[in-house]
């Protein structure tokens, strides 16, 4: 059983923040900044792409009430909603999670750099998409 | 009108990946990796706060279905899928956008850096979050 299986279970101790019939939050042990939350369908799914429309309705719905509860009880300026895809995009554990991580001006955290399209390689990008 | 709703209604130009009645999904100009795909709700919403239930489900939705997109016509491993709220938080549009973002063994983006807890800190926030 995976990890965030167990603390749905209880059978892991976790800062719980939120829990409903379908998802579940909690306390990420290592934020980026304090208040760093997870939010995890209570069915076990790897990824985005495994979860049932359904299931990452509730999901993201969770996502959007944790968010407000940080602004509203925290105090926070914004916040990162963030969720990872496979270890090459940084996800560490194969169950389904989003990342809501506070910020605050001058927190030193940013986004990453961003990088022009030669002539023709969006239109090439385009063509293979809708291939 | 803001740039993203012009660009949904074809008075600025873009390169279309997707459309369904309330959602709409293109290229970012400015990519963190080729072929990174913005996907915003038709109707404004300044932030996740601010969407109706109903739309940002549906929105959720066309991310799944462009992440699906991007692994089975442009091959990459994996993929970051980003929703910023709030100038603090590298909001630079202020319409809803959810940010799919293609990754590559050995891009060089990393997650921004993990911290620790000082001993009762998490506590704190627990009972702040549910005062």
């Amino acid at each position: 059983m995976c990890i965030f299986c167990k603390m749905i279970n209880k059978d892991f101790p976790t800062h719980e923040v939120y829990e409903d019939e379908k998802t579940f939050a909690f306390l990420d042990i290592k934020p980026v900044n304090p208040g760093h939350i997870l939010v995890i369908p209570k069915k076990h799914y790897a990824n985005i792409e495994e979860i049932t429309p359904d299931d990452l309705a509730a999901v993201i719905l969770t996502v959007k009430k944790i968010g407000a509860l940080l602004k509203n009880k925290l105090g926070v300026a914004g916040y990162n909603v963030m969720e990872n895809n496979d270890p090459v995009a940084g996800q560490n554990v194969a169950h389904l999670h989003f990342h809501i991580i506070p910020r605050h001006a001058g927190d030193g955290h940013v986004v990453w750099p961003q990088s022009e399209y030669e002539p023709g390689q969006a239109e090439e990008i385009i063509k293979k998409l809708k291939a």
